[in-house]
C-alpha cells in the first residue's frame, strides 16, 4: 500500500514539474532559452538556534557570519561559499564548485541564457532558491533570496556570483530579467567573487530588490522566472552609453 | 545689505544648478537628451493634520485620498490630479495640463527621451519630485515619491501616468533607467492613465521601486538620473520577446 502511495505521488510531482516547465515555456519561447525548475531551500544558516550562534561568535568578533574562516593557515584555501549552510570544510577555488554538488546538491547548468524558474514564492522567509551555471569557461552561482530586512517585511534579492576572484568576475556582465503582464524590470552588474560573500552583498542592496507586490505582479501561480544573459565585459560599456 | 545678501543667494543658486547640471551631462552625455533639474516638494497632501483628515475621510468612505471627488455632477469633469495638494478645482481632461501648470506650478518638458534629475534625495518623506513631459502628441506626469509605508524604512516609488484616458494610456510603454557605476536598472511599462490616482499605483507598487540603499548606489553627490524614453506600443511586445 505504501508502495504504491509512494508512486502516485512521483507521479504526482512528475506531472508538476512538466507543468511548471511548460508554463516557462511558454512565457520564455524564445528558441535556445533552458528552463530550469529551482525548488526552495529553507536555510539552515539563519535558524533560530544558528542565529544565536553566529550572533554570539560576530558579538565577539565584529566579523560578517561568512568570515569565520578567517583563521585559515594557507591563504590559498578558501571557506565554503554555500549560502545555505554553515559548512566547515575549506578547500582550493578550483573545487568549490565539485563540494557544492556533492555535498549540497547544488545543480550546475550550462548555457549563455537561461530561465530560472523559482517556484514556491509564497514560503515565508528565509528561503533560498539556488543554482550553479555553467558559462564562457566560468561557473556562477546564482542566488535568489526571501529574507526579512524589516521584520513582517519580506523582500526578494537577487544576485550572481563568480566562482572565481574578484579579478575574475571584472571581466563579466550579468542580466536579470523579469518579463509578465507588459512589464519589464531589469538589472545589470558586474557579478561578485563568492570570496565576497553573498550575505553581504544582500545586506548591502547591491542586487536585484523585489518588493512583495512587485514579486507578486511578476509571478505566474507562485513561479517567478528571471531570465539569465552572462556577457564578458573586458571593455565595460560606459555609463554614457545609456 | 539685504540686497546684496538675496543677490549672492541667487548666484550661489545660479552655479549650484549650474553644477547639476554639468553633473548630469557627464553622466548622460548622449546627444539629444534633455536633462531637466527637478527640486523636491515637501508634500502637503500627507502633513499630519491633514493626515489626520484624510484617514478619517477614508475611514468612513473606505476610498482612497484621491477619490474625494466622486460625487462629480458632471461626468466629462475631472478632479485635480496633482500628486502634491488637495485641491478642489475640477474640470475637463483637456485643461488638467494648464490647471497643473499655473496652479501647482509644475513644469513641463518637450522631447521623447529626457533625463530627469532629482536632487536633494536625502530628504526625509514623504517627499515628492514632479515633472509634465510632452511626448508623441500627448501629455504625462512624472512622478518620484520618497514614502515610508513600514516606519522607518523610505522607499522610493517612480511612475508615469498619461494625462489622459486609461484607453489611451494602454497606446504607450514607458521606460526609466538608472545608470551608474557599472549597474543599470530598467523599469519597463504600460503608463496608467491619471484617472486612476498616482496614490493607488504607489501603494500596489506597480511602479519602479528602490531600496534606499539602492538609490544611494545610483546617487551621484545626492541627486538621481532617471533616464526617460516613451513609445507608442499599438502591437505591444509579446511577452516571449524576452
Amino acid at each position: 500500500m505504501l508502495f504504491f502511495t509512494q508512486c502516485f505521488g512521483a507521479v504526482l510531482d512528475l506531472i508538476h514539474l512538466r507543468f511548471q516547465h511548460y508554463k516557462a515555456k511558454r512565457v520564455f519561447s524564445a528558441a535556445g532559452q533552458l528552463v530550469c525548475v529551482v525548488n526552495p531551500t529553507h536555510s539552515l544558516k539563519y535558524a533560530p538556534t544558528r542565529c544565536a550562534a553566529v550572533q554570539a561568535s560576530t558579538e565577539q568578533d565584529i566579523l560578517p557570519p561568512c568570515h569565520h574562516h578567517e583563521a585559515v593557515h594557507d591563504p590559498q584555501l578558501v571557506p565554503c561559499t554555500c549560502p545555505l549552510f554553515s559548512c566547515p570544510w575549506e578547500g582550493h577555488l578550483e573545487v568549490v564548485v565539485s563540494h557544492l554538488r556533492q555535498t549540497h546538491r547544488i545543480n550546475i547548468l550550462q548555457g549563455a541564457e537561461i530561465v530560472f524558474l523559482a517556484t514556491d514564492m509564497h514560503l515565508p522567509a528565509p528561503t533560498d532558491w539556488i543554482i550553479m551555471h555553467s558559462c564562457l569557461g566560468h561557473q556562477f552561482l546564482l542566488v535568489l533570496r526571501k529574507q526579512e530586512k524589516y521584520e513582517g517585511h519580506p523582500q526578494f534579492f537577487a544576485t550572481m556570483m563568480l566562482i572565481g576572484t574578484p579579478t575574475q568576475a571584472n571581466n563579466f556582465t550579468y542580466r536579470l530579467e523579469l518579463n509578465r503582464n507588459q512589464r519589464r524590470l531589469k538589472w545589470e552588474a558586474t557579478p561578485r567573487s563568492i570570496l565576497e560573500c553573498v550575505d553581504s552583498v544582500i545586506s548591502d542592496g547591491d542586487c536585484l530588490v523585489l518588493n512583495t507586490s512587485l514579486a507578486q505582479l511578476f509571478s505566474d501561480n507562485g513561479s517567478l522566472a528571471i531570465g539569465i544573459v552572462i556577457t564578458t565585459s573586458k571593455v565595460h560599456s560606459s555609463e554614457a552609453e545609456m
